[in-house]
């Protein structure tokens, strides 16, 4: 039996390694959320050829790697601050808003509370309800986002419940936000997997909206968790300027400078990227379908929420179940509201999702 | 004409080659004091072959890299954090401290006094005497340090002094402090290019003293301030399970990790490293103590400072004579008590150094 198998982070592969013998690289991980196509051959002959980057500081203004970022999202490199993934980021907005008490739309990636805690400031949860799907009520939600707060985070399409809202949704929030001095994060790691990601995604609002910053990343659709490279975009220019002042220098190493800027261009990657999760998304989702017992909630992304409603199943024992046959799946209980009853996968390449759906099927005999 | 031409830090090449018109690959760096050896090709190759670590999450608790860096120091993996260069380890150590009042002793590098003012304390010099070769007063320096100071910084060797103290003199700062419930970081950046390392590293005190704390790292012994991979070592349990509350995870990359692995157990590497660093030390100091109108102090690691005696020559003259020939020395003017006299070079490769000398002679006639 393992222990707070909940709880383990995708960066966790260590301790179950310990735990069940089996290796780390051999354990298909459909917890991680990370894109299954993994590195392009390019990228790897790329970076081979230049690891002598190595041996010099990055760049200080990381000039050409906001430029590459401004030229994909069509920002103003200005507007973009880079930093060591998301974290560091999320540390270096709340360092420059110190946000007294802070609205949280959960249930949601714990790091928000982790960051907004370690910075002093008071976490409140606007919980969504399962009977809505967990999408936001957004009248009921503008109703207590009315009181003192100073900060409202969520996450775009949000983890764990793959829930999104328009930017249509968002620009009407961020009219409201501001007349009370309030600002917005949006933590778009998992936007470039929607399909229409104009529709969705909050950058060009930066323009209209000075209290808006959003974040986004590398790790998951680039399928980059390594690099530990993130970016931040507002259009505040106080903030930019704050975060200036005590920004350390050269968080984002060499590598993954020289690895973003291949990245953001290589739209035979994105493309592949779309293809494969539009028709693997399809599939898991009509196969979950089908599994007496399951409930599915919707999704545009790349994973989706799913809810064991049979007697004497849940999530722990599909864990468990899944664990031994070398694919990990991720137990929901460890986010507020929800608990052992629910669980989340992401889409991997068709043969892994076969193998997944397979086990399930299985599992809830 | 340069502007703020002796601020230029080794990575702000960028700077110099809108400024000059000079490729920055071009320009070898006497300033960045990284070793000229560069990476091995048995790393490169090394890293090539496993690039697909990017995919994947670092270790959270990075135990292979903090095994090798115990190996490579002997020392408890338990005492050892792993982090994004030495700024990250200050931030973190600062953070577990909370110093009032740090006690620097200058002229030195001045990311201390940043982090600790970050931090909200209050930084006050002593700063060592030119008449003594800027080495430390032991008797005169205890006399300062007994007033209410939490924290006393010291790198060792010096940057850009060169100086150095020893174990045994490090040991009896480190009662005296202890008795007045002072710690005291030493940063020990360039010390593996001291010929006889163990008599002047901290590390092995950690064990008897828990107000110590040690940084190193890998951007110069090893050539890599690209990989942004330091690491610090402190005895202290109080302050190793403060930083685990709120450190970050995964600031250092998978490359960085992976690369860290390999490069604490490079024999090879090492050996080349002193050998040449001993013989172009050599070669330098000779050569430079030839040309008159210099001083030149002492030193025993990868870098010297040299003061300019000569009526109507300084750094400034130096810095843009030799920059014109894609060198680039440290005008130190920046650093307090220091002025346009003073310069600092590391030693590069032989071929290297020969051209330095030359232009030196060249612009000091």
């Amino acid at each position: 039996m393992l222990e707070h198998k909940d709880h383990f982070h995708g960066s966790d592969l260590e301790k179950i390694e310990v735990a069940m013998g089996i290796k780390k690289e051999e354990i298909v991980s459909f917890s991680a959320n990370v894109n299954p196509l993994g590195l392009s051959e390019e990228l790897k002959s790329f970076l081979s050829e230049r690891l002598d980057v190595i041996t010099s500081y990055p760049d200080r203004e990381y000039t050409k790697l906001r430029k590459a970022i401004g030229n994909y999202i069509h920002c103003d490199p200005e507007h973009i601050i880079v930093g060591n993934g998301a974290t560091e980021l999320i540390s270096l907005f709340l360092g420059a808003l110190k946000p007294k008490k802070a609205l949280l739309i959960g249930p949601t990636y714990s790091e928000y509370e982790r960051e907004i805690s370690l910075s002093g400031g008071i976490v409140h949860y606007y919980f969504t309800k399962e009977e809505q799907n967990f999408q936001l009520d957004m009248a009921d939600f503008l109703l207590e986002a009315k009181k003192d707060y100073d900060l409202v985070i969520l996450c775009n399409p949000n983890n764990p419940t793959s829930t999104t809202l328009t930017r249509k949704e968002l620009s009407l929030l961020l009219s409201e936000l501001d007349r009370q001095n309030c600002c917005l994060m949006v933590d778009e790691t998992y936007v470039e997997f929607v399909e229409d990601e104009a529709s969705v995604s909050a950058v060009s609002l930066v323009n209209e909206f000075d209290n808006l910053m959003v974040l986004r990343g590398t790790s998951k659709f680039f399928a980059a968790p390594g690099l530990r490279l993130g970016y931040g975009i507002t259009g505040s220019s106080r903030i930019l300027s704050l975060i200036k002042e005590y920004k350390n220098p050269w968080t984002i190493n060499s590598i993954a400078e020289l690895a973003g800027c291949f990245l953001f261009q290589d739209q035979t990657f994105m493309k592949a990227t779309r293809e494969l999760m539009e028709k693997e998304r399809d599939f898991v989702l009509r196969e979950l379908s089908a599994i007496k017992g399951l409930t599915v909630f919707p999704t545009t992304c790349n994973f989706v929420l799913v809810k064991i409603e049979k007697e004497g199943k849940d999530a722990d024992m599909l864990f468990e179940y899944c664990i031994k046959k070398k694919m990990m799946i991720r137990n929901c209980s460890s986010f507020p509201t929800l608990d052992n009853r629910y669980f989340r996968i992401c889409f991997m390449k068709h043969e892994d999702n076969l193998a997944l759906i397979k086990a399930i099927k299985e599992a809830m005999n």
